[in-house]
């Protein structure tokens, strides 16, 4: 069970993966832990690792880190390039970029893999992986790994 | 199709995405590319994330990749702590930490999502998502994306 958003309207209900990514970033653009909360399966069983970050278990660790970062910044500038589809089932897994900040100059960049779960409350975020790209990794000659 | 193993025995059919796991790590430390070759999905739709580097898509940039690393390193001390899994139909995803070089003093650990999907020759790998866990990252207080 998912809380509901401020106002009673109840949780949204997120009919694909796109609608509940949309959802997810929009969330993140705005600043709002509620719309964010939303945007999360509201199982115990999440999952989100944040760049450079150990990885975080459990629906209330998760949304903590959340309420710090949209708390900190009031939303990040943020969008979402999706380089690979795959989907089975009640699963969804999107991987791709995170561009941040764009606006401000040169944009980081964020690699993703997130992973959406069908819930009897619609699509809903799994799991949130993100990763540093590190500057100056986009030609050859990096150590790979 | 995937490409036969050295010696003519065909590749390895891994009946549970754990199996492909554990050929992945192995030919990882032991440096064979034919080996890593064979825990991969043979089709084109493979996508790799190696630690701070942006998204490489395609049987070949990947097995490229691979060549690079494990040609230059002749394969790595690593093992994977997985901390979730996610599974439906024929997609598996395994996300944790790669613990690597821990006999040298203190490892280095890096967060890991890897999806797995059914193919008609067995679970095989088909993202391996890997990004790096900054020291001094493991308490509060560090920028949390």
């Amino acid at each position: 069970m998912t809380k509901s958003a401020p106002g009673g309207t109840g949780p949204q209900q997120y009919s694909t993966p796109d609608e509940c990514e949309a959802a997810f970033y929009a969330a993140f653009r705005s600043g709002s832990l509620a719309a964010m909360q939303d945007a999360w399966s509201g199982r115990g069983e999440v999952m989100c690792i944040h760049p450079g970050r150990p990885p975080l278990s459990g629906h209330r660790a998760v949304m903590q880190s959340w309420a710090e970062i949209l708390g900190s910044t009031g939303g990040v500038s943020v969008r979402f390039e999706c380089h690979d589809r795959i989907h089975a089932g009640g699963v969804a897994v999107h991987t791709g970029l995170e561009v941040i900040g764009a606006e401000a100059g040169e944009p980081a960049l964020v690699t993703v893999t997130n992973v959406y779960e069908l819930t009897p409350a619609g699509w809903r975020m799994r799991l949130h992986h993100a990763a540093p790209v590190h500057r100056g990794t986009t030609g050859a000659g990096a150590p790979l790994h």
